[in-house]
């Protein structure tokens, strides 16, 4: 298979997914599976240097690719998770995410990798999501809240939280490949879920759960909210 | 919460798992994102020793316990993927499933981790199931194929394809901490999976993709079968 970019054709189709200090490891492996199935394509782990990361709960993941030394990438992938909070003024990773995405053909941001392509300014006026504990933050980067698993607007296909990216980079797959290439990958990786409760939602779960969830990650949520009218302000963003 | 091990009460949830060269990332990290959500857990990611290992497409894991330095192990997860061919008669692995599984309160094979499993000799008997295309080796090992996507059969938990260990994992959560265990971690996760397809399993695939899937994997099916009678003549295994 080839792949155009920019009416170049090219050997293999180029992935770059970051990976950072205290992110959530399902954010990247869930679609990292998933794009790395992908027929002629090359995967390149980012990171500012090649120092491994540890995710917030101890798995010890690896960059082989620096930032500086990311070649053209046709996907982005942005995961989030804990750690995305610290990098919300981080020059050198906003300014990457900046220059780099909309040379992309694809930016796939999972769960709150929404807030870190939020902050670099990619998201105004682009219909998106995220983790649903912090999908209340999104208009403060000009972002549209849209409350669905996966959103596609244009070149930005972003997920909800944490196991969404599965479904988003399925999603990305499709508009890149057509749908006998997902299927090919689904039957590749058996991905026919049944998860043990319908829940997995706010709107899907028991309310006692919500209740205890939410109030567990109140203090995040608030640090998220306060970063985010920060952001907005730098970004002479007034939310709607 | 305290949890029972063999009538002591401990401090944490002892939660082992394997990692290997050429394994498939998924089949740990699915189920590293459920398990290492359990409350008063502690996991601990286990190889020969200290060495990172590169999955079969490039991602790199670290270890961070020898499995001759593990605790003694409430949970076990045993991966599969590509590499688990080159373990089968790896007595330094066999040995440590062999003693350790009977001591722990489950164990959770994922994927072709259930060869591994069977290998050890951990199945005879046992109701399992693992990835479609190495569906027809159970019986090698002495265990009963059952083509569920999550089979429980006393302390085996075994999960079929990759993306299934989520399913599995989820499951064994359910086992050990209750259904509003399961719920919390399903919605931290935002666990309400929306495959773009149902497919996803040779039964509800198109059959052309049935059939290169099975071609392509073909030459690993052949030689994991030519596998599996040589570790059935070392057990002493006849399948039935």
């Amino acid at each position: 298979m080839q792949w155009e970019n920019g009416g170049m054709a090219q050997e293999a189709l180029q992935i770059g997914g970051l990976i950072f200090p205290g992110m959530d490891q399902m954010d990247f492996t869930g679609p990292f599976e998933v794009l790395s199935l992908i027929p002629d394509s090359r995967f390149h782990i980012l990171w500012k240097d090649l120092t491994p990361v540890r995710d917030g709960r101890g798995l010890v993941l690896t960059p082989d690719t620096t930032l500086r030394d990311a070649p053209s990438l046709d996907v982005l992938l942005v995961p989030g998770g804990r750690g995305q909070e610290a990098l919300m003024d981080d020059e050198v990773l906003l300014d990457f995410l900046r220059t780099r995405a909309p040379l992309a053909r694809y930016v796939l941001s999972v769960c709150t990798g929404a807030l870190l392509c939020g902050a670099a300014g990619l998201l105004r006026g682009v219909r998106a999501t995220t983790h649903w504990n912090s999908f209340h933050v999104l208009p403060y980067f000009g972002a549209i809240p849209v409350d669905e698993r996966v959103v596609v607007d244009g070149r930005h296909v972003s997920a909800a939280g944490v196991s969404s990216g599965i479904d988003g980079a399925l999603r990305l797959v499709a508009l890149l490949g057509g749908d006998s290439m997902v299927q090919a990958i689904q039957l590749h990786m058996q991905y026919a879920p049944e998860p043990p409760f319908p829940g997995g939602t706010p709107q899907t779960s028991p309310s006692k759960i919500v209740e205890a969830a939410r109030a567990a990650a109140r203090p995040l949520a608030d640090q998220r909210l306060e970063t985010a009218k920060r952001v907005a302000a730098r970004l002479g963003i007034t939310p709607a």
